[in-house]
C-alpha cells in the first residue's frame, strides 16, 4: 500500500531556533518514515503580509537558510519533497478555483486572520490575507495530501481545507482526498527572558546553528527564578525556563532531578545549573552542528535539494490539475475549440 | 506609434441580442481601427457566481456563439483578438498577486458586487465574487491596456484596477500603464415588452441571429402605447418602444418622422408602425445575417479565431508575467536557487 501523504511547512523566515525544534521539526523527522511528506517553503503566504520587494528579495537566502536546518535536524530529502511554493505555478490555478467555493462570512469567521492582521500593523485587512486558508487549502490539496500536521489552534484551517474539498468534489466528483489533521502537542518552548514564546524578532532565542560559545552566552543570560538572590536561598523549578530546557533537552535525566531537588533546597547556584544546562544543550545539538556543516560545506547542495523538490512537486501539481481541469470541465472546453480549429487547417490547407 | 490596447469583453452567455449591439458591439467594431482591441471571454468570471458542471459544459458552445456573433457584427480578427480568459494561465499567477494589494474593505465599498451577489440568490458573498474586480484587474493589466470601455456604473472597476496597477508600480517599479476609462454612453436598449432591459434571460430580446420571419413576429407583440385602442387615437411616441427601435435602427429618417406625426395625430395604425420597423429591423441585420452565415458554414472557422486570438494573448502575458516576476523580484529567487543547484550538479558530475 502506498504511503500515506502530509503536507506542512513554514514561511521562508530563515534560520530555525530551538522552538522551532521542539514545536514541529522533531516531529517532521519521525513523521517522514511512515508518511510521504511534501514540506512547502510558504513564500506566497509571505506576501500576504509583506508584499515588499525587500522581503521577496530575502526569501533564497532564507530559504537556504531553513532547508539547511531542517537536513541538519535530519529531514531527509530522499525520503521527504522540500519545495518553493512560489515555484509551482498550479497553486495560482488552484487557489482561483478554490476561491469561488467560499464564502467571505466563511473566511471572517476565522479568528486567526484578525490577529495576523494586528501583528502586521494593518488597519485594514488585505484581501489576499483573507484568503490565505483559502490557499493554503490548494497548498495541502496539490499534493492531494491526506494529513496535516497540526495543533489546535490550526484546526479551523484543516476544518476548511476539509469544506473546500468536499464542496468540490460534490459540484465536480471525487478528485481529492478529505485531508485528516494529525493533532499533537505542538509544545511552545519559552524564551530565554521567560517572558513569551520563542522568537527570533523578539531575540529570545537559541538559534540551532548557534556556535557552542555563543549558546554557552545566552545560556547564561537566561531568566531563572527572579526571589532567588544567592545559592542558598530555595528557588521555584515550576515554571523556570533553565529546568524547562534541562527536561527537554538533557538526556542525564538522573542529573536533572539531582538539580532540580537541590534548587528546591537551596543547595545549588545558578552558575552550576546554567552550566550543565550549556553543556547538555550543546550535546544535543552537536550532531545537528555537524551534519549542518557537512551540507553547508557542499557548495549548492542545499539549493539542490530545494531545486529537485521543486521539480518533483512540480510533476506532482501538473498531475492534480489535469485531474481538476477535467472533472471541472473546463479541459472539455479547451479541447472542443482546439479540435474544431484543427479541423478548420486541415481543410484550409486541402484547398490550397 | 503603436496603437493604444483596450481590453474589454462578456462572459459567456451565448448569442447576441440588440442590446448587446447597441451598448457595446457597435462601439467595439469602431474602436478596433484606431486601438489594438483584446476582446475577452471572460469565462472565470461566470465561475464566481456560477461553478457549476453544467454550467463549464456550455462554455464552448456559447464562446462559440458569441464570438460567431461578434464577427457578424464587424470585429475583424485580423486587427483584434478575441480570446477564452480561462485557457490563459497567466491571469491566475497575476491575479493571486494583485490580491495582495488590495484590502476587503476597499472591495466591499463597490456597491455592483452586492446586487451581482443577489441577483445570482446568493445569501453570503463568495469570496470569489469579492475578488471578482481583483480578477478584472489582471484582465486590463496582463495585455497591459491602456483604455477599458466603460459606462459610468462600472468607472468604479477601472478605478480599481488604476490603485492595483499604482501600488503594484510603487512597490515593484513601473511595469503597468495606469489605464483609463474610455466613458461613452452604453445605452441600454429598452426589450419588446417595453419594461425593461432587453436580456435574453427576460425572453424579451431580437436576437442577432433572429431569422427575418421571428424578427417579424416579435415585432407585432411589441409593446406600445396602451391608451391607443385604435389606430385614429393620438399616440404618444416618446418612451413609446416602437418609436426607439425606429430611432436607432431604420436608417429612412423621412420615414420615421412621418410615422411618428401621424401616430401623433391618430392617422396611423399599430400595425403599418410596426410592419415599417421589421422591414427597418431586417434592413439593419441583413448584412449581419449574410456574415454569420457565411462564417458559420465554414466548419471550424469560428474556433480557428478563439484558438489563435487565445495563443496571442497567451504569448502577451507570458511577456507580461516575465516582466511582473523579474519586477517582483520572483525571479530573482528562483534563479539564484536554481544557478547554485546547477553548480552542485557539475561539481557532483566532475568528481565522479
Amino acid at each position: 500500500m502506498e504511503k500515506k501523504r502530509i503536507l506542512t511547512g513554514d514561511r521562508p523566515t530563515g534560520k530555525l531556533h530551538l522552538g522551532h525544534y521542539v514545536g514541529s521539526i522533531s516531529n517532521r523527522v519521525k513523521l517522514q518514515d511512515k508518511y510521504e511528506c511534501f514540506f512547502i517553503i510558504a513564500d506566497l503566504h509571505m506576501l500576504t503580509t509583506k508584499p515588499g520587494k525587500e522581503d521577496i528579495e530575502a526569501i533564497s537566502d532564507n530559504a537556504r537558510d531553513m532547508v539547511l536546518d531542517y537536513l541538519a535536524c535530519g529531514i531527509d530529502p530522499e525520503k521527504s519533497v522540500i519545495y518553493l511554493q512560489s515555484a509551482v505555478p498550479e497553486i495560482y490555478e488552484l487557489n482561483l478555483f478554490f476561491e469561488m467555493l467560499v464564502t467571505v462570512p466563511r473566511l471572517q469567521r476565522l479568528p486567526s486572520l484578525k490577529d495576523m492582521a494586528k501583528a502586521a500593523h494593518l488597519d485594514e485587512m488585505p484581501f489576499g490575507l483573507l484568503g490565505y486558508p483559502v490557499l493554503q487549502a490548494g497548498d495541502i490539496l496539490l499534493p492531494m495530501a491526506h494529513l496535516v500536521p497540526v495543533g489546535k489552534d490550526n484546526l479551523a484551517h484543516v476544518e476548511l481545507t476539509r469544506e473546500i474539498a468536499r464542496r468540490f468534489n460534490n459540484l465536480y466528483g471525487e478528485v481529492f482526498p478529505i485531508p485528516e489533521p494529525l493533532v499533537g502537542d505542538v509544545p511552545t518552548l519559552v524564551g530565554i527572558d521567560g517572558k513569551a514564546k520563542m522568537s527570533k524578532s523578539l531575540n529570545n532565542a537559541i538559534m540551532l546553528s548557534d556556535d557552542a560559545k555563543t549558546v554557552e552566552k545566552k545560556v547564561y543570560k537566561m531568566y531563572t527564578d527572579p526571589n532567588r538572590v544567592s545559592a542558598d536561598v530555595p528557588g521555584q523549578v515550576e515554571g523556570n525556563p533553565v529546568f524547562i530546557y534541562h527536561d527537554i533537552f538533557n538526556s542525564d535525566k538522573e542529573e536533572v532531578e539531582d538539580l532540580k531537588m537541590r534548587y528546591r533546597e537551596g543547595r545549588v547556584g545558578d552558575v552550576e545549573v546554567k552550566q550543565k544546562l550549556a553543556k547538555a544543550l550543546n550535546n544535543f545539538l552537536e550532531p545537528i552542528r555537524e551534519r549542518r556543516e557537512k551540507y553547508s560545506s557542499i557548495t549548492g547542495y542545499v539549493d539542490e535539494v530545494l531545486y529537485q523538490g521543486t521539480l518533483r512537486m512540480r510533476e506532482e501539481a501538473r498531475k492534480t490539475l489535469v485531474t481538476v481541469r477535467k472533472a471541472m470541465g473546463l479541459t472539455g472546453v479547451w479541447n472542443r475549440i482546439s479540435r474544431k480549429a484543427e479541423k478548420y487547417r486541415k481543410n484550409a490547407e486541402k484547398e490550397k
